[in-house]
């Protein structure tokens, strides 16, 4: 029997800061401040208050395995965190802030967090939430001014900055396992409980190699990358990883994500990619319109979380002259499942992508059952692989089926090209008259209307036919249709029967804290009978 | 201490060939016949037939680290056997074609290979072969078409094709470690005795996640390779894998690699990625510089293996309209080291490019204490990485140093920007009155003359000064220059101790059959003193 002889060589993801800080110790990540100006440091520098960092968290107790909490918005002090944490083998948990105190003790009571890093900005709140969090001993202030200090004597606050000193010598970071746990990230729960997911450094550390793949997020040292998706929604889509591994600017917004903010950041960062779910582009977009601004920089906008209006879409690659990515995912998978690859000929809004190497996928019918061909042909979708969830936090069964198949409750398509469309969320689906209408394929309509901000069908209890859909739409700032309208143009293209029973204006259509539209808040206002 | 939850998900090599026949399925494999025609598969069919194969294997008695031997040239069912191979974890050991009966023999009973699969063009060779490896039970020849078969009774040739069934059923692949023995390569020896190499399926798994990157040989479903350099040189630098874990198509020549042959398939299979040896790519350009090809399709070569002409460099890019990437590697790193980024600014043919995410260099002084700052001075070049050999083939001590390092042998800088450059062999450095001459530098000023087509220096014993460099050059077929014009311009740009004592003007630089230039040869013939 022959043994293979090759390096053992453990994944682990510090490995990406020590790499950019030997190899492109002057990239640089950069973080807005909300005044157009910026902070920024370079990966050599960053490393350096990162062992720093994980030098005071020593010194705090924290040990392998303990958690560290964060609440804090895309930062350079958040980045140092993250590092520091995990370079010790301490797990970072990383909490949101749109999020309420009841929601976020429960987490962090869940995961009995024993210290929380919080941005200067949050820090009322971040008080608030450690009164209900008993294991909770200290409380760390990161981005904040020297200028913005305050004491607040009998509490457990503390400025990080005051507290790191120059010795790291004890301090290196690594020596344990790849599986062992690196961050812990909750679901959103917009259509139930919140759950944990438990990335390991290993599934991690894949997930970037695949993400950095030319047919995926294919990030160079070239580009400079704008993380608009926030690092507590699933690691920032893997940015925090992905961008240092190759050595590119990592430019970071802070709580500045409006269309000017991220517009002026965009034209002094000569930003290439930018990252996040479409809301956030279509804030920039109106921005741009608005004012004329424009950004030669930007090359491409890699879009996900939520599905993209093709209206939208179409605005941002013609005004801006970008090629928009979209993808599909989910804080199960690490999070990101397919991406659009940049050079793909049927780029289209409804068109997630290709898997790449390590995402298996799988469709079957409501019973779990392989549909055979698996193309055209609509199913449940299933997911496999190294960055996928094996079973939730604190959970001792397995949530994937016996042959390790995670059902992410998505309803998807595969055209004859291997793309994946997702059609819908099987829990969303309507019950009318015995026949399913699918909201996602009526919204999808809608959404492509030029007058048509965001639109949402949910279903109300209806006396004769079980349930009816309703829609809900918000318009763009400058637009008006009526409701018959919108009714012609639905009616040529859908079944009678699959046309909404009423139509509901809203000023603003509510987000849930990723950004995506709250169903569960739509449901409980509109969908009663 | 909370637990990692992510999937049981190994690195094993059959994933990218299960992946492509799964989501690229008609992409597909070409091989070139020499006569113009081709053979063609699709990602799905060949999956099928390499199962075939290993349902074979299996019926034969290979089992899970035993060993397959192939002796063959880059052709669809050599990447049958592979896949067949190590999908059954069973090791694929590839003999080198163009070495000698001796040589091979050695090789394959260290290995203890039991079937040797061949090319039918080779079948002679091999059952020479067959009778100095005891161990070596049966032979299968691949690549034959049936008009060529010929009976040989006596012998345990069997062509291949004859002996597949249909039916796979009872055979799966995986299910085994990820650290699993997957191939074994010798180095190609050309200054000591060959040593074999290990690889495991974790190792080439990483190993290609690592060259798919963006900033490295950035393949994607888009893209026609060329794989000119032999699957039996250290995996055809990862080709194989590589390439259908992103469903481009493979491009095989088969033996015939000469420029004209090379540029017909280019043209026909819309090749945009050539991958092979500064020497092929002399061969395409001498043919399409006489011919007045085009070749329009081709926008890449990655060249390594060996020293980069600068001149041959220039006129790939000029002549083909290519971006040359170099790049720097060798068996023990499965073997990619750097590869220079697509969208280098500063491509030469110098530079080997900058590490990715992976691996880790460091520069020494002769005695292996770590050179202070490492950017900017010369050192002995160290490398370690998932993809890096730990310990050579039936060794029981590591090859690397007590901090996992292992020793290239290769005499490097690396600049302010993180670029590798390869300034030499410590092996091959020349000591003239006690000072060291680096025959490299001299060889790339030679190269770099135009009317040169390849150039090496060797050292000779000298009584006065210990050795003297002697310089052997071969001239474009076109070419003449005199021995005082090269001094002169040799003069310019050298220490006056460094110019060679004598030129020494060869019809044809003799050749390893790894395609470097053979030193060992040299040294023989033309370095006694």
């Amino acid at each position: 029997m022959m043994h293979g002889t090759m390096q053992d060589y453990p994944l682990l993801l510090n490995s990406f800061l020590d790499h950019a800080a030997r190899w492109h110790s002057d990239a640089e990540v950069v973080t807005a401040r909300g005044d157009g100006s910026t902070d920024r440091v370079g990966y050599g520098a960053l490393r350096d208050r990162s062992l720093a960092v994980s030098a005071l968290l020593s010194s705090l107790g924290i040990r392998r395995g303990d958690t560290v909490a964060t609440l804090a918005w895309n930062s350079q002090a958040h980045v140092e965190t993250w590092y520091a944490v995990m370079g010790i083998g301490a797990v970072c948990h990383t909490l949101n802030p749109r999020l309420t105190i009841d929601q976020l003790a429960s987490m962090a009571n869940q995961s009995t967090a024993r210290v929380l890093v919080v941005s200067h900005h949050l820090r009322k709140f971040a008080t608030e939430l450690v009164k209900h969090v008993p294991s909770l001993e200290r409380l760390l202030i990161i981005d904040g001014e020297i200028s913005d200090r305050v004491s607040e004597s009998g509490t457990p606050l503390a400025y990080l900055d005051d507290l790191i000193g120059g010795a790291t010598d004890g301090v290196s970071w690594g020596g344990f396992d790849e599986t062992a746990p690196a961050g812990l990230c909750f679901t959103s729960g917009t259509t139930g409980a919140p759950k944990g997911v438990t990335y390991t450094h290993r599934s991690s550390f894949l997930h970037t190699l695949r993400i950095l793949q030319a047919d995926v997020m294919a990030f160079t040292k070239s580009d400079a990358v704008l993380a608009v998706v926030p690092m507590f929604h699933a690691n920032a889509w893997g940015l925090p990883f992905a961008v240092p591994a190759v050595g590119g600017k990592l430019v970071l917004p802070s709580r500045h994500t409006d269309g000017a903010s991220l517009a002026r950041l965009i034209e002094k960062e000569a930003v290439t990619v930018g990252v996040g779910v479409p809301t956030v582009w279509m804030g920039l977009l109106e921005h741009v319109e608005a004012t004329g601004a424009m950004l030669p920089s930007l090359r491409r906008i890699i879009v996900g979380g939520a599905p993209m209006p093709p209206a939208l879409m179409a605005r941002l690659e013609e005004r801006l002259g970008v090629v928009v990515q979209t993808s599909w995912g989910m804080t199960e998978l690490s999070p990101s499942g397919t991406v659009a690859s940049f050079s793909a000929p049927d780029r289209a809004a409804h068109m997630a992508g290709t898997p790449a190497i390590g995402v298996d996928l799988l469709l079957t019918d409501a019973d779990g059952c392989e549909l055979p061909g698996q193309r055209n042909v609509e199913g449940h979708l299933w997911v496999r692989g190294a960055a996928v969830i094996e079973r939730y936090f604190g959970q001792n069964f397995a949530a994937t089926n016996a042959q390790g198949w995670f059902p992410t409750g998505d309803l998807a398509r595969i055209d004859g090209q291997g793309g994946l469309i997702i059609t819908g969320r099987s829990k969303e689906l309507i019950k009318s008259g015995g026949e399913w209408i699918n909201p996602a394929e009526i919204e999808s309509l809608v959404g492509a209307m030029p007058e048509v901000s965001q639109a949402a069908v949910i279903g109300r209890p209806d006396t004769k036919w079980g349930e009816r859909p309703i829609l809900l739409v918000e318009l763009r700032s400058d637009a008006r249709i009526s409701d018959e309208e919108i009714y012609d143009r639905l009616r040529d293209r859908l079944a009678s029967w699959w046309v909404p029973d009423e139509i509901v204006r809203l000023g603003a259509m509510p987000l849930a804290p990723t950004g995506k539209i709250d169903k569960l808040h739509l449901r409980e206002r509109y969908g009663l009978a």
